[in-house]
């Protein structure tokens, strides 16, 4: 797992003074590298029962669609408003200043069905939080939320644990 | 191939009146089709030589990041204007009422590197064209550009192929 975070580039002050950016490029851009992380969750969820990969946009796409592929079950996207061209929900969330929309195609979870949700990284949390709202209300149920990679001061973890959903991250960077 | 196209889904008048929109995301949320497609692909690319599968935001990032996956080697967003953290190089391309712009990581292609460019679907070319030309600023080498579905009315292949760049689409949809 040192050799995936040694891929990951850190970028100081963006987007904005202060914030130190884990830029996953790069960790991408190494084919080696690429494809341990997907081989990571491949072993990780090729024996739990998963009916739907839903990859938050856009760098969730990335993995979402190649994990999808390794598992050979179906990717779902959700995706920034007005972007999903047939019948959605929507669900909001807190940002910084003012607030965001994220939407789902309605018919894209079926009743019942086991839903892994992936993105890259999980901070506050809070666009996953509005996720999980989206999976439930079309009763999927979701087994889990994984992520490359975990900014633990953020506390995004236990907000999806408070809900009752189980969070798996590869990496984690903590006071650095 | 037509069990692929049967997959797609097809919705009148989005994002305005008078396009059918050809939403993929039916196709991506069907284990076996998605594999399909992303198999398809991985048979055409796997005995050629390609350093770097570069996808364009979003939907090429689904494609392409199970392909890199499949071919075990790296993957490059290009990304909308403002989104990646580290030095860019950006190209603008005409939308119908004004310009958009897309960028890439300037350190992303190394000189000499074959880049596979990925999308989902080829109508007027336009961001294909301007993708086109980050990867020769960046002196990589465009060996395909490749797409789920292709839009014939709309001559965007005409484009790519007067700049010298092979095209290839898996389906197609012309007056229907």
């Amino acid at each position: 797992m040192e050799e995936i975070k040694s891929l990951i580039r850190t970028i100081p002050d963006f987007p904005k003074k202060g914030i130190m950016f884990r830029d996953i490029t790069t960790l991408l851009a190494d084919g080696k590298g690429f494809r341990k992380t997907i081989e990571y969750l491949t072993e990780r969820y090729s024996d739990r029962e998963i009916d739907k990969i839903v990859g938050i946009e856009s760098r969730g796409f990335i993995l979402g669609g190649a994990l999808a592929d390794r598992l050979g079950i179906g990717f779902v996207p959700i995706r920034k408003k007005g972007k999903l061209p047939y019948k959605t929900l929507a669900a909001e969330y807190e940002l910084e200043y003012g607030k965001d929309i994220i939407e789902i195609h309605a018919d894209s979870i079926l009743e019942g069905e086991k839903v892994l949700l992936i993105d890259d990284l999980i901070a506050t949390g809070g666009t996953m939080l509005a996720s999980i709202e989206l999976i439930e209300k079309l009763k999927g149920k979701v087994e889990e939320c994984a992520f490359v990679i975990e900014l633990p001061e953020l506390k995004g973890r236990e907000k999806l644990e408070q809900k009752g959903v189980n969070v798996y991250s590869m990496i984690s960077f903590e006071g650095e």
